[in-house]
């Protein structure tokens, strides 16, 4: 399948209209992005050429003769594919990023790159069995580790062992036959908490996803800031205690080694196994392994062990963005990620932490709330940062 | 004094390409600025009616008719005030923002804004004795606290007892006669480094002042980020330690409480009084009172003491900016304000301190360094702040 995208800045401007206002009258639309009549028809003629847009009936009278609507065209698709440490999330989406179909599956990362792209492309597959449309007109995926954003390689990534500069971008784009973009799974879920999501209004915010490990993605001006290499927002292993338990990624006293999912599942098995929690121990002798889930139950159920883990990771992630919102003064905070799952518990402590130890002008105005989006957060944020892309001017 | 700005952004343009670049032929300058000759000739006789910009002789030939060429008007001056806690600088400019006379004070803000705004103008009146322009085409002005930018008034400033809300921005303008902006102190000294110091060719860095209070000045793609309520770059208050010394904030443990100009005269006081160092009761036995460049001096004359404290300082300030480094990944960090007089001995504190805790991908290309233009990083940097606003469309 040819690359489609826009000839000039004209015609990106007006499918990101139409991708997020809907379809619009001709009028209407000329009005949006200040271009004469003729000019509009122009850029439409072409774009209709592309297939990008189609016209959908009459619009009602402004007055005079009645304008035609415009809309993106129905056919186009867009690929998000979220892959997480221990799960892979994909979604076919329109070109207005409604999903249209999302699958979820569990998957270890550490089977390495060719066995979890070929599974990805297995379940794209699948999705697409039904679908008549001609093909993706771009792709994007989430990896949970640092990405060097513009070849799409992974660099170093503690919970990817075998994934190391793979060119995954190269190797998506031969098997789909468009353009995709590769990026840290926190970049692509603070992405669509902005398209779809709570943050959708706010233009500074922070998205912190807590899920086998802790990584931030950081929304400036409406777009993801990603740092000089890629790397930012990589609060995971800013340092919390001299004297804390060895990371993945070998240092001592990481955030991520004493909170997030991995940590909450080796203290729930230690805890289990050393006798100081009934509850957690009967989960584990059920299942034969403890996960951030079963902590979450185990303190809904009142265990008094696993209430205090909850709480002690609570402050510490609270800790940290204590310091993040004195730095950053961000618009909100949005919590994210599969350990968030645990809800209102971990967000009270970590709400305690930072409205305390932040400064009020910081903290004023500044909710801390829980993901909207859950799942579909990195999906739809993969689709947004594919069309981004695509619509806009070669 | 009329207003005077550009009419559209065809002549911003110009304007700033020649405040950057200086004077260029109307051939080059039509190349750059990507408009015909008819075009360009319009707008610059326009910038030139506004008295912007003037015709200094013809330029070498480029195969046809010579080309004249075009600078700003060297009657343009802008005016770059920066007050710190304890001193005052003041700048005029010419509108390549060379600084044609500069003259810096020590001053205490405590005597609260009418005093030091009077002191202040009357030290601008100075300036401009013997100057035969007409005036300045725009001013700014930065102050060691937390201001909300759009209305150029400080917020609740521990620093500043007196200022809250005290309207910073009128009472200059209304003297003055021109566009005046006001911004928190630590903005504007990184705007002068990314203007005319180390950070030239840097779009997204940090600058950290060590004072008497610390900050810390964001630039995200060439851009100050001032947060959602101005209060970005706050790190003095980000918590270092529970059981750390009272903070002006009110809080304990802050940043700032352990270090920067304050502390170190305070714990060099207590260090001489308590007989714990020879150097230090020696200097504040001559003037009766320490300041951190006799810590300095002290450090620099092997004093045990004074070596530790710079040493304890300098560890603090790199743990905090080793968190930062992580969340953030800028290009670079620049030291400067008061206390980075203290020069290598600190700096090496920092880079041990930020290089040993952060991943080797966010450290890996970036320097940290001393800030280049010293007392001169604020008045550059608020002569650039105003020309930006001046140099922009109505």
């Amino acid at each position: 399948m040819a690359v489609i995208r826009p000839d000039n800045v004209r015609q990106a401007r007006i499918l990101r209209l139409l991708r997020d206002d809907g379809p619009r009258s001709r009028a209407e639309l000329g009005d949006a992005v200040e271009l004469s009549r003729s000019r509009l028809a122009v850029e439409l003629e072409r774009l209709d050429h592309l297939g990008l847009v189609e016209t959908a009936g009459l619009a009602a009278s402004r007055g005079g003769r009645r304008s035609s609507i415009v809309q993106i065209a129905r056919q186009t698709r867009f690929l998000g594919i979220d892959i997480g440490a221990t799960s892979i999330d994909i979604a076919v989406t329109d070109g207005e990023l409604r999903v249209l179909s999302h699958v979820a599956e569990p998957l270890d990362t550490r089977q390495g790159p060719e066995v979890v792209i070929g599974i990805a492309l297995q379940l794209v597959g699948k999705l697409r069995a039904d679908d008549v449309s001609p093909g993706f007109v771009g792709a994007a995926a989430g990896v949970p580790g640092p990405v060097r954003f513009r070849e799409g390689v992974p660099v170093s990534p503690p919970l990817m062992p075998g994934w190391n500069h793979f060119p995954v971008r190269e190797t998506f784009a031969a098997e789909l036959g468009c353009p995709v973009l590769v990026d840290n799974d926190v970049n692509i879920m603070a992405l669509g908490e902005k398209h779809a999501g709570i943050a959708k209004s706010v233009d500074d915010f922070l998205f912190v996803k807590i899920g086998t490990g802790i990584g931030c993605g950081i929304v400036v001006g409406g777009e993801v800031y990603r740092g000089i290499s890629g790397s930012a927002g990589d609060i995971g292993h800013i340092r919390v205690d001299d004297n804390g338990p060895i990371c993945t990624c070998g240092n001592a006293g990481c955030l991520e080694a004493f909170f997030g999912g991995a940590a909450l599942a080796r203290d729930a098995v230690a805890a289990a196994r050393a006798g100081a929690s009934e509850e957690l121990a009967r989960l584990l002798a059920r299942s034969g392994t403890l996960t951030a889930a079963d902590v979450a139950a185990a303190s809904t159920a009142g265990d008094p062990v696993a209430v205090g883990m909850i709480r002690d990771g609570g402050r510490r992630v609270g800790q940290v963005l204590a310091g993040l919102v004195s730095f950053f003064n961000p618009g909100l905070i949005v919590i994210g990620g599969g350990v968030a799952g645990i809800g209102h518990a971990l967000l009270a402590e970590i709400r305690g932490a930072v409205y305390s130890r932040s400064l009020p002008l910081a903290t004023g105005n500044m909710p801390i709330v829980l993901s909207e989006l859950g799942d579909r957060a990195g999906v739809i944020g993969a689709a947004r940062l594919s069309s981004d892309h695509v619509f806009s001017a070669r």
